[in-house]
């Protein structure tokens, strides 16, 4: 039974998970949940924040000496900023009167998170809606990957597109089609994409919105390789791989828009050209000519790479804020508030993206294979393969 | 705490929902259910199936006269196909010799399920990953729509596009750019579209495809309107409408892309051409001079309609078969099956995403305000208007 | 993920149960779950409604030719009594006038279910809260009692006393206390009890309560014979197998105590005397010299029989009623109702317990061992045997 | 939507929580947390860790300013003797050789844990397994006593015997019953019960037993007061309120038994002598003249106190060990082994107990007028009472 809760204000002391169900003896290291901690931090078009926090993660519970105990695993990544901010977030009541936050930003939880929860001060809703939140996820993310190397699993992501700057029709989706050499690259881009032509353009036109005083969005991908036939059912639709993806992806904030496989561009044409011709090798192994699919038939894997794509809109925070309301007065203001932001986030959105898919492709790894240690699992793993 | 779960083979003797968690004395017709499920068997393109069966549900428990109970609601759909399939589908052991199904079709769940659960036999996957199921959703979205109805929230559905033909590029999504009549313009269309010229259009492509034994998807629209601001939250990532919006539409058989409001179209520009300003009306009223969001901010609702937009693969059944392999002999073979099927079910498959929504925000609507009766969910939701 | 709803009222037309989770492969056989649920509708001291009603359950999906097929198995069990209340108890609205039951029964549902739900006609609550809901989990528990037997797990239950008639004190609960031709005993027995002379007082004692117009309550004993070490977990405080078990023996209605193992006798002498000495075998076997903790050592199996007693108060409808209140004036009255009912249940609730017993372990044998064919489940298992 | 996990090892850094689903503006003290944390670690018959132990709570999420934000609250207790114990039970990989822990303690998880899990150090095991573990919910419940107390609910719990000394019978258990006097005489005794003779005797059998090197179990008593008409449902099994605080009773550490209300002495008589007659009073107030239900009729709260008696199993850990096995060698041993422990921890027991009840309460409170903000949810209650 793998679950896991995650809590922290962007400017409180720390962001904090809890995380159970990782079988026993399985070796984990801080420095890969601390890369991929940085990989997210990073990306141009980042603001001032970005600059201040050196995210890295404690074991608080469930490792001892490298190795998971079976117990829950503890996860703490510190607010360095806090320090900053002790008064303004502290738990205990202060002396000092604040001022609170009441202009709304459009495309923010400010205005939504306020009425839900009968705030005042927008403050109490934009410290746990912030996209601080995605740290605790991409650390999650990063127990989980270590858990699917296990399995030969990997998983990847790299910036489509900003600002309608980059690819938009798919490509290839087979396994040939994304070489290592590939992610390299990405891992080397401040823009997370292979072909270094495109992260310059994509970096001009991150800077021309910088001028604007406004904001750029983007569309990244996902892909898992190694993935074994047979994660996920159709069984009952909240089972279904396709399921857990959707919601996985559309969890990200800011995220508005998803395809597995080809997607929309499957509603473009007909059957025949869609449908992924299955063969069976000499070597009996399965494979499949084409991979629109994205990895995914009737809700269960079918041993080709996973892949998807995810739109994410412009950051919401505008440096020339838009026309807006003041909660407190109720007045239409011609001008929202201007808080510390980035410009574009796209890279970081897609290695949350790889974070959250790690966490899918684990949990169902665990359903259909889980044991309590890792022996056990993998054990149970390769008796399914033969 | 609402939940259901269904049940039921294609061609078993009947399709079963539970669900829970409905509040008591809401008075609930069988004939709004009645309607959504001839709705889903509607639509040009339809194969022969639809011929046979007349879905009409039955309340087996939770309901008395007229009224829910507050217990479990129990609803039944028979499968009129039944009788022609009792010897092959029988629950008890049967003494003729079956001859199993062993040749996969692409795009479907036979290869992945036949691996998954270790069938000989494919007709013990499809049996279920039929789409015969999201008949099931249907009924339960249909109970959920008169709860829903309580609070004055619609949901509606429209197709966009088949095979490409149709709206490609996303429009005005506020309240005002859907007007009543173009609802009842799409209950009377063969392809659940506004436009009737459209409509002919469609069809004709439909044709062609069939034809050429091939087959159509496309894209359809769902929209929610009077949904009150403050469902989901941002407090934890599964709790997010957008979260369970998504898991809601990936869910579904053959969809393959989703975007709420402007989609990826928010992706191409930026911020400030995104972002929806908010005005406080005179009368106290909140609205949005335009729509992108979809209805949902910082994973709440925030009051105007909620828009998605979802798209369908082609149905994997083809007439004129793609190579395929036989997982009897393990042999590659130049023809996989055909077994009866449509040409396109994007008009059915907008019926299902409407009764997912109604099903999402059935259960948000709960979270927020459920009573153990529908007057004490009433009064609570009344509360928090003022 | 193992899961399943019940639903149906007591004199609508049927109960129905939607499973889901056991493995493809299965083999089940109707006639199994049949005599579980006529064993739960004998013993002495029932009334007049189990003459009525010869319960039998339907496989409506999820099982073919005999096995299961991986997708949720729908099990219904008609009311034979139903033709009697089509009227009364009928999904749609109705012409005649029905009169409310208003007077509350002391020690049933009547009363807080009727305030919950803001019920006018006691009917509405009671319809649901009868134990006839119990036949739904006997029928659950017949299927799981199947997949049960596969791993060598049998659960019995027998009758330890009524009224204050039986055994008081916690006997010897090891393997070796239970001898096979004791449970053959307990099956002859109306009161579900190895002793014949206990039998026959037990009888006595119901037959005194009968004629005083009044209710016996009881204790039972539930056992689970060949229950592997380490299902269950310390880790979290809801995966105990001492949490399962405690949910699941407090869920049944009626049910005012239980105890695993010794229970209550533990607490009465000390550490010494109580805990349970491991031994180890020369062929490599574990087992304890006593089984006082029965079964369960830190929320985890331990190889010993699962021991529960759980007791069971009288039943609340008297023929010479408690007095109580009138809903409808709000008057308080000398004589509740009376409706037809039993004087005593507590062999049928050992069934229930059984059930309930069946379902917990099946569960928890899914969670470490569960695959998605009976096939591969078993391999899981004996690989971790080894 | 109320979750929550706990995490931490023993002698790990820190305990820490996560709790989601309070409501926003909730007022929260530390200090109430920490008052239950103190009362968890006294009581007489305690070992030395709990001379180094202060437990103390820290708010690390969810709360600013002395009320919470409808974000999730995380908890942390650091273990003080944690700087003991840095090396032996570090996250990270160490350099020194640990001996592995391998005699197991009869009673214990050492056993279990150890074949679940596969971990040849029992160390493993004993740190999640151990009571600390207990503490974490003594803050949770200490945090959801918060919320209650603005319903008006409160929870008390008191030790009833020790080893056979102590009361055997149940007695009243309506609201007069317990006298607020009585609560404040069982809060200055160190065997928290209300009778100083007794908690004389007590001291003197636990005196007895520590010099005979062996330990005591008891039973302790949980009562809630101001619960409202209408929490937990019979609608289905595990939603009933006697299901919840049977899971939450027999979840904790060494409880072996439960009752509610009369319990085992309710299937001792019959009918007309355990039901307890309603009355309606002149002020519209219902009450009952007896509680044998123990506040629980038909798996709802029926506005009588909530009342349940838990048996507490002596603590394994002996100072004169019982024979056992070595893991490592597999040997049957004359002598498991001992670690500082303590002799007797029902007052302990009965402070996490009341935590307990409390985690249900607010749950079930939640079920049912739960709103995103406090004043919501009180406005949703108040409505409901009228």
């Amino acid at each position: 039974m793998f679950r896991f809760l995650t809590a922290g204000e962007s400017h409180g002391p720390c962001l904090t998970m809890i995380v159970e169900g990782l079988p026993a003896g399985l070796t984990v290291e801080k420095e890969v949940v601390d890369a991929d901690l940085r990989r997210r931090q990073g990306g141009y078009g980042r603001g001032g924040r970005m600059k201040i926090e050196k995210d890295a993660v404690r074991f608080l519970s469930g490792v001892r000496h490298g190795k998971t105990l079976g117990s829950p695993i503890t996860l703490q990544v510190e607010n360095l900023d806090w320090v900053n901010w002790e008064e303004r977030m502290n738990a205990e009541p202060v002396e000092a009167e604040m001022e609170p936050v009441t202009r709304v930003r459009p495309g923010h939880a400010d205005f939504t998170g306020s009425i839900k929860y009968g705030h005042d001060d927008v403050r109490n809703v934009i410290e746990r809606s912030s996209s601080r939140e995605t740290a605790s996820r991409v650390a999650v993310g990063g127990l989980c990957r270590q858990f699917l190397a296990q399995f030969g699993i990997e998983v990847h992501s790299h910036v489509l597109s900003v600002a309608g700057v980059g690819y938009e029709t798919p490509r290839a989706m087979t396994r040939e089609a994304y070489p290592d050499e590939m992610w390299s690259a990405v891992e080397e881009s401040p823009m997370r994409t292979a072909d270094a032509t495109l992260t310059e353009k994509m970096i001009a036109r991150i800077l021309e919105a910088k001028r604007d005083g406004d904001t750029c969005g983007g569309v990244f991908e996902v892909v898992a390789f190694g993935v074994p036939i047979g994660l996920g059912t159709f069984s009952q639709w909240d089972r279904r791989l396709s399921t857990r993806v959707g919601m996985a992806m559309m969890s990200i904030p800011s995220v508005k828009a998803m395809e597995i496989g080809a997607g929309f561009e499957t509603t473009r044409t007909t059957g025949s050209h869609v449908h992924d011709v299955l063969r069976h090798g000499e070597n009996g192994n399965w494979s499949h000519l084409t991979n629109n699919a994205g990895g995914i038939e009737g809700g269960i894997s079918n041993g080709e790479p996973i892949v998807v794509r995810v739109g994410v809109k412009p950051i919401p925070t505008l440096a020339h804020p838009l026309p807006s309301v003041d909660l407190a007065t109720g007045e239409n203001i011609d001008q929202s508030r201007y808080e510390r932001s980035d410009v574009c986030v796209v890279p970081a959105a897609g290695v949350v993206g790889e974070a959250m898919m790690a966490i899918v492709l684990t949990e169902a790894v665990l359903e259909k294979f889980g044991g309590d240690s890792i022996e056990e699992t993998l054990r149970n793993y390769r008796g399914y393969l033969q």
